[in-house]
C-alpha cells in the first residue's frame, strides 16, 4: 500500500514530551537523510480535543483525533507512533498491528512482562503481513555510541570483563515537587527504574552484544507522599521507585553494575554507560552526546589513555547527513536516526532493531530488579 | 504588507552549509516558538539550476531561482536571508534593503570595511522605512552565551580584565586538501580571520560589553599552493590567512588576546571565550555548548570554584522552548533562535542584534588585523 | 616515656611499596608540620638481611632487625608501624600493643573479622596504658577529603541518599602478570576487595556518616592461573577475588553502590567517591586529588552547577603547611598527614581516627561482602 | 674535592617559598635515586639572625650564616643554592662561581639582560674548571613534560605550526592585598612576566626545540597602588607589571601566543602549554601535572581524538622513582628532579639544562616584551 505513492502516513498518539520529540524526528528526518519513504504526518491523538487540536497546529500534524482507536483505523495511517504512558502501549500497538499498521512505541516497551511477551507476539504475528514493530531506545541512534557499538563488534575490547550503566537524576530532589503521572504506578509501571534505568540497561546490553542473566536489586522510595498535580494541596501516595541500582552477571560472565535515581543533586540526564574488555574500554555520557572515549590497551605502553573522539565526522554514523565535522548535534537528532531506520527497515522488510522482542527482554531484566527488590536483594535470575 | 496575512515570506541566496542551517531554522523555528509571523519558506536561489531546483525540493523551499536579483524582486519574499561568500553580501544585502526587504546576512558582514560601511548605511536607510538588518553571529544565540551576558551586563564579573577569544580549527591541516573558496581573498576576504575569528571577536565584545580599540597582529599562510578543486590535478595560490592571531585593548581597558586557525591538530570548532573580571570569570566553548563555566570571586573562599553550568533550564534563555531540563541542543539551533530575534525585532520595529552597524565594527576589527599583521604586527588602531 | 626526651622513636614492620610510603612520612612530616614529637627513624624490619639492610640505608633508618619480635621489644621503638602483608597484621600488631608501644597498621585491618577483632580489643587494653593504634586509611587525609567530610559533617548536604564509591584498576588485565603475594588469599585475605574496595568502603562511610547495614555482592576472578613469580615458568592458582562489586544499605537509610576491580582497561588508582544530598552532592576522584567536586542545591537555580575547588589554599585542612595556594601535593603527602595525626592523637591521649575499631567495622563489611558473594549474591547483614 | 668523600655540600641563599621547595628536594633526592654524590645540607643563609636559625632547624640544615658572601665561602659548601628575589641573582651567583662553587639559580636568570649576560659568561669561564651552572625553570623537570619533550623531539609532531604559553593566575585580584617584594621593580625586575611568563616561555621553546625571534606585546597595571606590606596602612606604587600577554614569531615560522596575568579569577597557577604541529598536538598543564593530553593526526580518522595520558608510569621519564603506576606527585617533586638531574650534570662534567646561557635566551625574550610594551605593543626583535 505504501510503494504506490512513496509515502508512508504517520499516527501519532500522545502529544507531551515525547510526542513533541518524534514530531520533530518525522518533520526533519527527509531533509537530512535519503528516505525510501517520504514521511506524512497525518494525524494525532490525545484525549483533550483543544489541547490535541493546538498540538496538532503546533506540531505539523495535517488532522487530530481524540481516540486512539480512530487513529489506528485512519486510511492515512500507515504507522503508528506510540508516545503514550507504559499503560497504554500494549492495547494501542497490539491493536495497530492488528489493523497493518507498522509500530514505533516509545520505552520502556510495557509495564509488565506479560504485556511486553503479548507485544513481542502480536509484532512476531504481524511480520508475517510485511508489518514492523519497532521500541523506541532512541540512544542507540546517538553517533557516538553507533561508533561504540562498531568498535565492540569488531572485537576492539576483547573480551568483556565489566559494564557499567548509570542514568543520574535529580527530578524528583524537591519534596513538594508534585506526583506527575510518572509517579503512578499503575501509569509508569515503575519509576526511575523503567523511566531512567531501561535506557541503561538497553545501551548496556545493546553495547557489550551480551544479555543480564540475574540480578541483585535495590529500590527504594525516598518521598512517599507528595502534593496532588491538581494543585488542590492534597496528597497522595508514590507508588514508584525513586531509585533503583543492581549488581548482574551477564550470560557471557561479565559483571554489571547499573543505577538510576531521580535523587542525585546536581545530575540532570546522567545516563552514562562504561564497558571494560581485556583488550580497552569505552565511556559514553549523554552530557557530552557527541563524544565518545576510547582506550585502547592494545597500543605503546608509555603513550595510552583515554582518548575523547569527536564523533561529528562525516564517516562516522549518522553524522554526515547533518553538519561539517565539529558542529554537534542534540539530543532532539537520536529520534530522527530512529524514524529514518525504521523506515529504511521497512523498505527492507527486514525487523527494526530494537525490535519488540528486544523490548520485552530488557522488561525481564526490569522484572527481576524488581522482584529482586522486593525479595530484599536476593539473586534473581532474569526471565526466571 | 506583512500584517495583513500573518505571513513573513522568506527568500534565501546560497544552498551550501549556511543555506541548509538556516533552511532548518526558518523549517523548525515556529514549531518551537511563538513567533509574531509565520515565516513561509517561499523561493532559494542560486545559480545552478539543477542544483537549486534539487536543494529547493530537499530544503524545503516552494520556489527557485537563478538570479539573486529575482529573487530580490518577487512579491512573495519579505525577508531576504544572504547565505553567499562573503563577496557577495554587499550587492545582494543593500538590493534587498532597497528594494523593501528585511534582510538577515552571514558573518562577517562584508569583505571590506568599504563594503560593510555601504551596507550600515543602506540599513540605516532602509530602517526609516521599517525595514530591519541583522548579521547572523550566531552564537549569540547559544543559550549559554547568553545567560553569560545577562550575567555580565548586570555585573557579575564587575570590571574587566582579560578577554580572551579562540576558534581553533585543523580544516587546512593535510597540505592536499584541495583549495576552496574559502581559500580565495576575491570571495572570502580573508581565510581564518574572518571565517573563524570574526566570531571569536564578536562575542568577545559582546560579552564584555565593550569595543577592541587596537591590535597588534601576526597572520600566516602555512601551505601556500593546493591542488584546484576541479580535480584537474593543477595547483593554485592560497591567498588567504591561514591562522591569525592579535593582542588588543578594549576601550575600556580590558587586554585581549584573539586567535584563530585551521592548523591546530586536534582541534574542530574550538570556538572559546573567556572574560576575567574582578569579581569572578566566565568561559564558554562551542565543543560544550550546552555548558557555561562560571567562577564567583565574591563567594566564601574555602569553596570557591569554577562551576559547570547546565544551561537547559526553562528558565535559562531560549531553552524553554525545546526539552526539559538536561536535554542538549546543538550547533543548528543557534540559527532557529537567531531567525526567531529577528522576526520578534521586526514586528517590534526595534532593530536587532547584531546590527549591520555591529557587523561593521567588527569588519574594522578585522581590518585593523590585517593592517597590523600587513604592516609587521604594528600597533594598528580600529577605525583608524 | 616519651615526655622526656621529646621524641618518639619510630620501628618499622616492611619496606616495600608502603615501607617506602611510610618512611617518606616520617622523614618529611616534622619539616612542614609543627609536632609534639620529634619522630625519629629508629629501625626497621625485612627477613631479609641484605635486602633490609639496604633499605635501612636508602630509607634512612638508623638500624634494621630481621625479626619482627626483636624489632617491637626495642627500647628506642615507641611506635610500631606495620606495613606488611594483611595475613601478619594481627599478631605483631597485639605484641607491639602489649610491649607498650604505639601501632600505625597498614590497612585493610587483618585477614579476617576474628583478626580484627582481636586486635580492636587489644587496642581497647592498651588505651587504659596510653597507647595508640590507628589502621592506615590514607586517603581520609587528602586535603580535598577531608574539606569534603568538614562540609558534609556541617550538612552541607542535608540528608544522605546516594553514596557511591569505586577504585578501579586495571593491575592484572594482562593474564600473564605473575603470581604476586597479592593474589594469595593467605597472605592478602582478598584481592581487589581488600586492597582497593576497603578504601572505598572507609571513605565512603567516613564521609557519609554512616555504616553499611546490608548488602549484596558479587565476586569474580577471571584469570584464575597465573605464572609464578619465581619465574620458574610454573603457574598457580589466584585464590582471590579480581573484582567485587555490591550494592548496600546504610543505617540511615542511604543507598550504596560499590565497586573495586583490578581488570578496568584505563583506570590506574581510580578511586573514585560520591555522595549526593537531599541537599547537594560531592565527589571526589584520586587522579585529580587536589581537587573536590561541590554541588550545592540551595544556590540560585539559574546558575547552579557542580564547582571544582582546587583545595590547596592556606585555609584548608593540611594544605597550609606546603605551598601557596595553587601548588599541588601528591599520593605520598596523605601518609604524612597520617603520622601527623597520629602523633597529635599520641600527645592529646585520645583515641586516632580511623581507630582499630573502626578498622574492624570495615573488615565486617569486608566479611559480609564475601559471606553475600559465597551465597551467590543474597542480602548479608554487616556483622551478621 | 667532591670525589674523595662522595658528598657534595650544599650552601642555600634563602628560605622563603623557594627555600623550602628546594630544601625538600635536597632532603628528598637521595631516598629515590641513585646519585653520583650525597648531598649534605650544609649551610642556609638569610639576612636575619632569629629567621635563618629557626629556618635552618625547620628546613634541616646543618648550619646558618646571616651574610651570604660568608656561605659562598665556606669550605663545607660546594654548590650554591640561589633562591633570592632577581636582584641579588647576579652578584650571588658570579661570586659562587668565582670562588669555585657549583651554582642553582632560580628563575628568572636575572632581572635584566646585561645581568643575565654576565652570569651566563662567568657560568662559561667557570665551566672551563669543571663548575656546572644550572637555571631553575623546574618545570621541565615534571614527568608529562620530559615525556611531551621526548615525543616532539623524535618528531611526533611533524612541523611545528602553533605555541600557546599562559601562565594566569589571581595572586594580585584583590586591591587591598599588600605591596609584596613581587611587585616592587627593584628587586623583582618584572611582575607577571617574568615569575610568571619567564616559565610558560622557558617550556615553550623548551618543548617546541626553537626560540622566539620577535614579539608585540603588551602588560598593564590594573593596581597601581596598594597598602604597603609593613601594616603602616601608607600605600605605594606597584612598579610592575600585574599582566603581559604577547603574539611571537619563533625561528623555525611557528606563531606563538603567550600570556601572564596575576588578574585571572578562578585560576591558581594556571601554567599551561600547547604545542600543534603537522602530525600532532600536545597539551600540558600544571593544574593536572601527572597528565599529558596528547593527539595523534596519522592515527585512523574515525578514533582520534586528544587522549589523556597518565605519566606516572615506570617507564615514563623520573616516574619509576616515586610509586607504582597511577601514583601522583606533586609540584614539589619538580625540584627534587632538578637537582638530581644538576648532580647528574656535575658528576658527568656537563652543562646540565636549562644553563645559564638558556637562562640570558629567556631574558632576551623577557627583555623583548618590555620594549615591545613600552613602544606600545611594536614588533620588537629578541636580542635586538
Amino acid at each position: 500500500m505504501v510503494g504506490d505513492r512513496g509515502e508512508l502516513g504517520i499516527g501519532m498518539v500522545g502529544y507531551a514530551f515525547m510526542g513533541r520529540a518524534h514530531s520533530q524526528a518525522w518533520r526533519t528526518v527527509g531533509r537530512f537523510f535519503d528516505l525510501p519513504f517520504t514521511p506524512r504526518m497525518a494525524a494525532i491523538c490525545g484525549r483533550d480535543q483543544a489541547l490535541v487540536a493546538a498540538a496538532a497546529d503546533r506540531l505539523g500534524w495535517a488532522a487530530w483525533e481524540t481516540d486512539w482507536k480512530r487513529l489506528v483505523e485512519r486510511d492515512d495511517v500507515d504507522l503508528v507512533d506510540v508516545c503514550t504512558p507504559g499503560s497504554s502501549h500494549a492495547e494501542i500497538s497490539i491493536a495497530a498491528l492488528e489493523t497493518g499498521k507498522h509500530v514505533l512505541c516509545e520505552k520502556p516497551l510495557a509495564n509488565t512482562v506479560d504485556e511486553a511477551r503479548a507485544m513481542a507476539a502480536a509484532a512476531d504475528r504481524a511480520a508475517a503481513n510485511g508489518l514492523r514493530a519497532m521500541v523506541g531506545f532512541n540512544f542507540r541512534r546517538v553517533p557516538a555510541v553507533a561508533l561504540a557499538h562498531q568498535l565492540i563488534a569488531a572485537g576492539r575490547l576483547g573480551t568483556i570483563r565489566h559494564v557499567r550503566g548509570a542514568y543520574l537524576g535529580s527530578h524528583m530532589l524537591d519534596p513538594e515537587s508534585p506526583l506527575v503521572w510518572r509517579l503512578d504506578a499503575a501509569q509508569a509501571g515503575s519509576g526511575a527504574l523503567g523511566d531512567l534505568g531501561a535506557h541503561a540497561i538497553d545501551l548496556a546490553q545493546h553495547l557489550a552484544g551480551d544479555r543480564i542473566a540475574g540480578v541483585s536489586a535495590l529500590t527504594e522510595t525516598f518521598v512517599r507522599e507528595r502534593p496532588l498535580a491538581d494543585g488542590s494541596g492534597a496528597r497522595g501516595q508514590v507508588t514508584v521507585d525513586d531509585a533503583a541500582l543492581f549488581i548482574a552477571r551477564f550470560a557471557g560472565g561479565a559483571l554489571g553494575s547499573f543505577e538510576a535515581t531521580r535523587f542525585a543533586a546536581g545530575h540532570t540526564e546522567g545516563l552514562r554507560v562504561e564497558v571494560n574488555g581485556e583488550l580497552g574500554s569505552i565511556v559514553w555520557e549523554l552530557g557530552a552526546l557527541n563524544q565518545l572515549r576510547l582506550f585502547d590497551a592494545t597500543e605503546e605502553p608509555a603513550t595510552q589513555g583515554f582518548r575523547t573522539i569527536q564523533v561529528t565526522r562525516a564517516d562516522h554514523p549518522y553524522a554526515g547527513a547533518w553538519w561539517p565535522d565539529g558542529h554537534t548535534i542534540g539530543y532532539e537528532h537520536t529520534f530522527t536516526h530512529e524514524v529514518r531506520d525504521l523506515l529504511q527497515a521497512i523498505a527492507d522488510g527486514r525487523d527494526p532493531a530494537p525490535s519488540f522482542a528486544e523490548g520485552l527482554q530488557v522488561q525481564e531484566v526490569l522484572d527481576a530488579v524488581q522482584r529482586s527488590a522486593a525479595s530484599g536483594a536476593g539473586w534473581t535470575q532474569v526471565g526466571g
